[in-house]
């Protein structure tokens, strides 16, 4: 990293759909940790990474206002961080085309992302698709970012943004810092209906996944019907015991509880009885989210007010940083 | 094209290296020509496109103010047509992003330039490198152009653009009018040295090129040491005689008289004495737009104004365009 480059915080989710209860407990709760602990965080719907597989405009357009919603709702405060719509900075763009001049394709063609999602995708997928990564790196970049939140999932390519940020260093001299992981502690939570699965957005067994927006009804029929083993008790057991470890990591993540202390509550009861068990916590957890996504979806005006004063604030910190990138680069 | 789209014409230049006689005899000259045949023609100078292989920043910042004054030097009226610098204007790098979206990876792997220039660079290339057709493709489409001069070696790229065009309009509504080529009647200019190839910027033989800001003695040097073949004689056969017929094609294209006339007026010469008939012809042509690029390349506050106006006057255009393809795709 640079010599006393001032510490950043960047992140960004893609606005497809109402975020589950694995995207809570697994990144936003850490990303409002992170609001306190850094002095500046930033952290960006990254709609044009959406559009690199086939979107309903309609849909799109709705699930950003929804993503909004959902992020303030959870507790990301634009007092605290920059909460912004990545299209809305076109520096994100310009400084991804720069970034991509310096990238080898051989760099890219092998990350795992790829070979994985342009299976699914008609003609293997998009020239988007393919260098997504290289936006990814641009996004971070850009903001001169010191501390990137990623899942595993992404340390590949939090890997490509620092061989990026140094060869850019290299050629044109020190300028970005090189970027940390920050890991997060909480556990992976996966599906209720197939526990060697992660909880997914687009898993098509509507019961598998838990989303912020779930009626408690909805809620307590997912968990009535998580799948488990046909042991009646609880334990803690990840590996022999996928299911109801899954359900033991939930209650522990919503309640704080370490899962040995929620293992210790729940002696003597059979799994059927601790699934309700599970389900009131969940409920109890998300109600109140569910109640404020609600208030703020019926008030799009106020969510577009903060998405363009978002968009002015990230603005303020990425024009002077592609400005200099240009200069070194030669355009100015 | 869209019933009733208005007429627009747009070209790019890289900003690498002073243009030689084969770019003003066969883009420029025909580049002055269409700001009186059309209402509206817009001129970038294309430096996202140059870093696709590295350069020299200190080189790239000269490049693109010679271009300038080149550009200016050659005819181009800025109260005529829009001359901008690509890198002034995001939306170039946004929409860029957007129809990569739409592009499919096998659709640009097969194009000939990334065969061809990928092999001369480390690494295979850059991403950059590979998609940079994307990137014309939104050159072009920002300002919904209509009609766009190209050479040979660009119409399979034109194409990539035409389908571009249509997947977008096709997904998202009628939008983009079908840009159809404009193709020059000049005759190929060759090098001076080896007339089987294209007279080329980065030829490594010094005397192959003739540069614009050649001084009249280098243009003599460069013709009298033309290759030529055997055959003392002046004729205009390109097939048979490539290198004589070079000359002919060159002096034609600086006169304005047809190679039939040109071989008629040299009847009886030696080809020795025709290259210095030739020399002076084109030093007759080039000495006023060599002391143009002088006396503009001395006045850099001028030229970046030209620039700046340009930046603005193109952004005029792009910015509605941008605007609307994020309302089809989405994004607003």
């Amino acid at each position: 990293m640079l010599q006393g480059a001032a510490p950043r915080v960047f992140s960004g989710i893609q606005p497809t759909g109402i975020p589950h209860l694995g995207n809570y407990l697994g990144a936003l709760q850490s990303w409002v940790k992170l609001q306190d602990e850094f002095s500046s965080v930033l952290y960006s719907i990254v709609d044009l990474h959406s559009i690199t597989v086939p979107q309903d405009p309609r849909s799109l357009r709705e699930s950003i206002l929804d993503m909004t919603a959902c992020l303030l709702a959870c507790g990301i405060d634009p007092e605290k961080s920059v909460l912004f719509q990545q299209s809305q900075v076109p520096e994100h763009a310009e400084l991804g085309w720069v970034l991509g001049c310096l990238t080898s394709m051989p760099r890219i063609r092998h990350l795992p992302q790829w070979k994985i999602k342009s299976q699914t995708q008609k003609s293997e997928g998009s020239v988007g698709l393919f260098t997504y990564p290289v936006l990814q790196t641009a996004d971070i970049l850009l903001y001169k970012s010191t501390h990137v939140p990623v899942g595993d999932d992404q340390l590949q390519h939090l890997e490509l943004t620092q061989d990026t940020a140094r060869i850019f260093n290299h050629r044109y001299g020190q300028f970005f810092p090189i970027p940390k992981t920050l890991t997060t502690t909480s556990k992976k939570i996966h599906s209720l209906r197939d526990p060697s699965a992660k909880m997914s957005k687009s898993d098509p067994q509507k019961l598998a996944t838990v989303r912020l927006t779930d009626s408690p009804d909805e809620i307590s029929l997912k968990f009535r019907k998580a799948v488990t083993d046909f042991t009646s008790e609880v334990t803690y057991d990840p590996e022999g015991r996928p299911g109801v470890s899954n359900l033991v990591a939930i209650h522990s993540a919503v309640t704080g509880l370490t899962p040995e202390d929620v293992v210790e509550q729940s002696r003597g009861l059979e799994t059927a009885q601790y699934k309700l068990v599970v389900a009131e916590a969940v409920i109890e957890k998300l109600t109140p989210i569910r109640g404020e996504i609600q208030r703020l979806r019926a008030d799009e005006g106020f969510l577009r007010v903060v998405l363009n004063q978002g968009a002015v604030r990230a603005r303020e910190v990425a024009a002077p940083v592609y400005d200099a990138v240009c200069r070194l680069v030669g355009f100015r």
